[in-house]
């Protein structure tokens, strides 16, 4: 006879490729690190990606904060040229991104130090300013020493871009800020082959920054995905908002969303592959790769947020739909009180039931991001997720806290809850028992070290 | 010549009546606060307010939160029953408030709970169980121990309750968990008589707690306010809903709406005013004193907020209207980032402008109860505030930091406004220079001491 073990106590079961963290540059692609001398520290600063050839099929998802920064607002407008929409997808040659410096909140004269530096790729590249999107990270309110940068850009594209592994990786190094960790990911799958004949493997590798400031509500900070599949502008937008979605836009450090948050995927075509616009194993294949590596990616920013001394995952099953589902775990990783409990490695279920019970789904737009339609996302935005406390559960690392069914509070035992939660990650599982609908968010203690970090000096 | 001040750096201008931060009892109530044994440090924990002759007019704000608390779901109930209504208004006797248990998440036992609690203090007072209305606060899953609050419940009514200021005093006192303050406010205004002949005195006196989870949404944690005004349960509720949305629902402590949020307004009508219900003057005057008192109660809580070390408020001027000003200066004190700059004194107003950029307008119920119709608060529920970099201005202590007019950054002097920063209260002032909308927001610093007060032990 086997026991029947109860799914709340594990992981939601997913059927994911598996993902090396490592930064494997896909064909078609070039990359250098390297240091401008943004930052007083003298770390890496500068990072470059560039297509090898022409242009090549691109797409971003961009904050929606009110002071985007002028490096968001250059992108926008030059995905809009190069794609004829204004829609956050079209043609790109490069990627330029700077550390040490947001350009956010600068004004007019930001928005020229910007449009410099985009000259100065697009001249050291041979290609018109519109093809460069940007990316900066740094302090708000900073001007970039614009000369610094643009003679970094000329030494590096006289000889620097490499289209190896080690380029790509020192490109993520100089996108960190506060960051203990170099954050890359890559996945590789099957698709189908241009040729009709078989398969080919597609290559997704995506490089990204944290740490603080981390609240995504379209997209979040400075990531770059590349890879060697073919698709169009804007078949990556929709497979980028998508994956987006249920992966950046699930995660959170402090709940605040930045002025630079930028995710940008950037589609060679060089494997050979099918087009992902119109045969669908081959969109099948790159949304699942894309999701895998963006998932990663947002559980590696939530482990470094800034203080943090686990990853928190929460879990949700059994919501009324999906929405419900990320709405509930959102709040879960996003409350104050339960990240200063995981710190504690306290088995806090009243607060984690608190969060849960505040849980309002998010604006129309991330809805439709995640795939309701217009109207649907109309209806829905900002409305409370459905919680009925007497038909939850909360389990806190393997431990049933809370069972609405039975009266409430199952009398958890904190002690061997405090074992359970010593790990890396604290795994906090929620079953609504209203629906089928799941999702889960990332997030990280609320500790002492954050507070230092970000009340001693300006960051 | 006169120099005319730039009044972004000055407080917004206010008129509103001086208020005295005591407990005053109005005519027609008693009041006691007792030592049941709910907390294990044996400090008070039961408050007891009663109207000295039949139930009177009574309203209730009280928390959203799907994991309302049982002392919640039973006041709601109970002002159903005697008002005739759903909407939270009618006729109370008594309040009891616990302190040391919340009594939510606790299911049916913790439902059966209150309802003995409700029955001890009807029969005590030989009124029926739905004239009496429930707080409580403290953990959040903790059985409340019903047999030690019934025996104190019984000993006050024997002999406790007074008319007195010092009664209203014990009660404050009873109400506080971790709060190092007893937070009370009292202002005292003219009505007209009901006599028709001159003007009589009204007080408005209330009492509160704070000190954590505090994020009100409806109402906040644990306030009392009583008056010997003269007005009917609707009226009651329609001002109390005013009050709140300027007051209240712009404190935030650390982001979390709380389980047990309740505000309570019983008005004896023992002061002889003209009724508020049908006199213009008489509603202006018992909502100008209301406004003032929960206004000042929410300073109260905002200064002793857990582990803050002063009072940080928002005033937001030039916003497209109200409903964005209070969202602006809500999102500003909201956010960790911010809180921790305050922490450190240090005029980050970058931190303040990414915030300002992500404020949302909250949701359509919110907006109702302050004023606007039901289809203007459908439509603009979660929606983006208006924010224009390009027009916004931005002073921290008096001292201008950013002015988009001008292209931003004003090179702020940073040693400077540490010195400014350095009092009880810290005054951000944003112009948002778009319209004539006005509102303010009231939170404190993130500090080591939140983190650790809420990891080190569950609370």
């Amino acid at each position: 006879m086997s026991v029947a073990l109860d799914p709340l106590l594990a992981p939601l079961p997913a059927d994911r490729p598996q993902v090396e963290r490592v930064a494997r540059i896909p064909a078609g692609f070039v990359a250098a690190g390297a240091t401008a001398g943004i930052k007083a520290s003298g770390n890496p600063d500068l990072a470059l990606v560039a297509a090898e050839g022409d242009a090549i099929p691109a797409a971003g998802v961009l904050t929606p904060n009110r002071f985007a920064a002028a490096p968001v607002r250059l992108s926008r407008a030059n995905l809009a040229a190069t794609g004829g929409t204004a829609l956050a997808c079209g043609f790109a040659k490069a990627v330029v991104a700077a550390s040490g410096s947001a350009n956010a909140a600068t004004g007019p004269a930001g928005e020229a130090d910007q449009a410099v530096i985009g000259e100065a790729v697009a001249a050291a590249l041979g290609v018109p300013a519109n093809q460069v999107l940007h990316l900066s990270t740094g302090v708000i309110g900073l001007r970039l020493p614009v000369e610094k940068v643009t003679t970094a850009i000329a030494r590096v594209a006289a000889g620097g871009l490499a289209a190896t592994d080690e380029a790509l990786h020192a490109a993520a190094v100089s996108l960190r800020t506060t960051d203990s960790t170099t954050k890359a990911a890559t996945v590789t799958v099957e698709a189908p082959a241009a040729s009709g004949d078989g398969s080919v493997s597609i290559t997704v590798t995506g490089i990204a920054k944290g740490v603080g400031m981390i609240h995504p509500r379209m997209a979040t900070m400075l990531s770059v995905v590349l890879t060697d599949a073919t698709a169009s502008p804007s078949t990556l937008r929709d497979l980028l908002r998508g994956a987006a979605s249920g992966t950046w836009n699930q995660l959170s450090v402090d709940a605040d969303t930045s002025t630079n948050d930028s995710v940008f995927l950037l589609a060679s075509g060089r494997a050979g592959a099918a087009s992902a616009d119109d045969n669908l194993a081959a969109r099948g294949a790159l949304a699942t790769a894309l999701e895998a590596v963006a998932r990663d990616l947002a559980r590696q920013q939530a482990a470094d947020g800034e203080g943090a001394t686990s990853l928190v995952t929460c879990q949700v099953s059994g919501a009324a739909d999906d929405a419900d589902a990320r709405a509930i775990a959102r709040a879960v990783v996003s409350s104050s009180l339960v990240k200063a409990a995981m710190h504690g490695r306290d088995a806090n279920w009243g607060r984690i039931a608190g969060a849960a019970g505040n849980a309002l789904v998010p604006e129309a737009f991330l809805l439709e991001a995640a795939g309701l339609s217009p109207a649907e996302a109309a209806s829905r935005a900002g409305q409370p997720a459905a919680v009925d406390p007497a038909r939850m559960r909360i389990a806190i690392a393997g431990l049933l806290a809370y069972d609405g069914a039975t009266g409430g509070p199952t009398g958890i035992d904190k002690a061997a809850a405090r074992e359970a939660m010593a790990g890396d990650e604290i795994l906090v599982r929620i079953d609504v028992g209203l629906g089928a609908g799941t999702g889960e968010a990332f997030g990280c203690p609320l500790t002492e070290g954050y507070v230092q970090e970000n009340s001693e000096y300006t960051s």
